[in-house]
């Protein structure tokens, strides 16, 4: 047989996927199994979304355009716009899903060697990416201390080096929450001026922020204006993850060029999902509104009730649906599986992504887990005695977490 | 300004692409344009696939499985089987139509610096994801003297390198209609046992072959199971381009945990898509027998329409819906571009495909055009008849094309 790619070999798999089969056996067993583990909110898609699908008047499902519908991105303009992100609809072009945005955006800017800086724990998918596109992501950990704060300038500066192309955010954070403030925006700006560098902007999550602290996107920043490009997703604000549309907004033409003939090739995002999304931009303000409370009451609770379990912590995330907490547990690779594999409380389970998946450092995290409290408050509160449950019963608990 | 990828600079902008504008403005101007230039055919996508989507009863549009819908791949399974080609669902990995199949398995399967080789005319956006993975294409030309038949296995032979990793074909093929023999088919498979090959094949227009000459298809070779890649796309065979829904198939277990790790980054393919794509399997068998009859009309009304026209000459395509036709004309690049800015017929022009962009070996096919008969017979009619008068008008006529 010939070989497969070496990209191909060095792939990692994520340690959530490894799981999976360990869930699947729970259930067969018999066992609720509660996701906290996977960005998919139980909350329903808004009607006019599904509305636009159910009255498609279509009688040939044709290519869109490879930078999408024209109508969709038009209201993508006055969609930003409230956001105080000024674009034209040049600047905005239709992806896959944010996957592909990111997928994309690598592709066009980097070349195999060429280095980005990210703050860790970070969505693991920007590493598979990176892999694909031949380019290395350079990690800088942030730490749960301090409440997972953008690492010094100084650590950033420490990495650059010729290769380095640029630094990716994710704001707000998953895996961790965090928003990052106007100083830490002012901070990464001045570091892309003075380096040239790209800013890969991730902001698929600005719906969600709860704490009255502002929302400060990549766009806002002064004088990088070209250097920007943002990742979107209609997946997270409209719970429609399954559409895969996205948008990958920059104002650099020749990003764009790039990115466009990666687009050609591709042919046209999904043309269905694209009905969808453009009606979903219509869905009533009540309904972004009851998402946001409805996600501001299940982190409320949900932090509240990891900070009541002894020897758990969890900072106050500012923003998306996930935290990042720590348990008193020896590894929390072992653990996860171990809630999936041998234990149960009344007949039900949680699933959790170990955070040693967000991290590239090897080691950091291990008494790690990202929850995203994409479940509805009873079953949050299940989550919750079951994990105070496990942790009781758990072989490999310990109980130093809290000054590591 | 960071300066973005080599790969985005050398990424070719198809000649297709370029045109576009052209077409766009001929329209502005009242003027009726013949698209003969795009895989998009005219036919209504089948029934019970746009009832599937209108008759959506979900209330969360979810992510669907990164491998694609249980229910879809099962049925995949007997469609194949259809065919002869014996598949189990652990080997069909659904994909973001078949240009994600492309590139996943040029992810998975090679290399920066690795290399395939490719008969020519090929498709062009093979080139595009082999740029991506930081592959080479090789290509061998084949002839329209020849009716675009396999080159010989020396000419193969003359390109094997130490890095040669694969052939890919697409058959039937896009963009010659040409359908490869069982001789052909089994020289295929003797150079890719004897040079231990993977074998990309893609197989999207098995539908449509029209000569009564078997379809032979890369899982039909034996010897080789392990070794063959085959793409697959709904596109074509139901009118549904703009859904992206394709299939890679693979009996090679390396391959496919590699291809999944791909496809759990970009999480999952479409799910309407999907769910049209699983119901228009279940298409009555009239809908494809109408569809097939249709184009048997086209090709027929189609190839001895060029043919009658002084100086053109088109080869009988066997299958696909395309042929690659010669005209006498100094530069079908200059051609196709002066039908659309500068010439008209009663009111209407024609968008052809110059061959130069399905051709990587610089200068090979200049007075070739791709034809799609993609349009209902009047269309083509009418189209053949805006040929003649463009071909009589063209300041750029040569007579001596068909001695070339």
């Amino acid at each position: 047989m010939p070989e497969i790619s070496k990209r191909g070999v060095i792939m990692p798999a994520s340690p959530i996927r490894k799981l999976v089969p360990l869930a699947n056996k729970a259930k067969e067993r018999g066992t609720k199994v509660y996701h906290l583990n996977i960005g998919q909110p139980d909350l329903q898609t808004p009607e006019v979304g599904l509305e636009a699908v159910r009255h498609i008047d279509r009688k040939i499902l044709e290519y869109s355009p490879s930078e999408g519908i024209l109508s969709l991105r038009k209201k993508l303009v006055s969609y930003y716009a409230k956001y105080n992100i000024e674009t034209s609809i040049e600047d905005i072009i239709i992806t896959t899903g944010g996957s592909e945005a990111v997928l994309f955006s690598f592709m066009a800017c980097l070349d195999p060697g060429d280095e980005i800086i990210v703050p860790e724990p970070a969505y693991a998918n920007y590493m598979a990416f990176a892999i694909s596109a031949g380019a290395v992501i350079k990690t800088i950990p942030s730490t749960i201390e301090e409440g997972f704060a953008l690492p010094s300038v100084e650590k950033f500066e420490a990495l650059i080096t010729e290769r380095t192309k640029g630094i990716l955010i994710c704001n707000p954070n998953n895996p961790t929450g965090y928003l990052y403030t106007q100083k830490e925006m002012n901070q990464i700006r001045d570091m892309v001026k003075k380096y040239n560098l790209f800013l890969f902007s991730d902001e698929v999550y600005r719906e969600f922020c709860y704490t009255g602290a502002p929302y400060i996107s990549a766009f806002h920043l002064e004088g990088i204006e070209k250097n920007v490009i943002l990742i979107d997703s209609m997946s997270k604000r409209y719970s429609e993850c399954g559409i895969r549309v996205g948008a990958l907004i920059t104002k650099n033409k020749d990003v764009q060029a790039a990115v466009m003939k990666f687009c050609q090739a591709r042919l046209s995002p999904p043309l269905l999902g694209q009905i969808c999304a453009e009606a979903s931009i219509d869905a009533p303000d009540e309904y972004l509104l009851d998402t946001y409370n409805e996600y501001v009451e299940r982190r409320k609770f949900l932090i509240d009730g990891i900070n009541r379990i002894p020897g758990c912590y969890s900072p106050i995330p500012m923003g998306a649906f996930y935290t990042v907490a720590k348990l008193p547990v020896d590894d929390a690779d072992k653990f996860c599986a171990w809630c999936l594999e041998e234990f149960s409380y009344e007949g039900q389970t949680i699933f959790m992504a170990p955070a040693s998946g967000f991290y590239m450092t090897p080691g950091l995290g291990r008494n790690q887990v990202r929850i995203a409290y994409v479940l509805k408050k009873e079953d949050l509160a299940n989550a919750l005695i079951v994990l105070r449950k496990a942790l009781e019963a758990y072989p490999g608990r310990v109980t130093d977490t809290c000054e590591d």
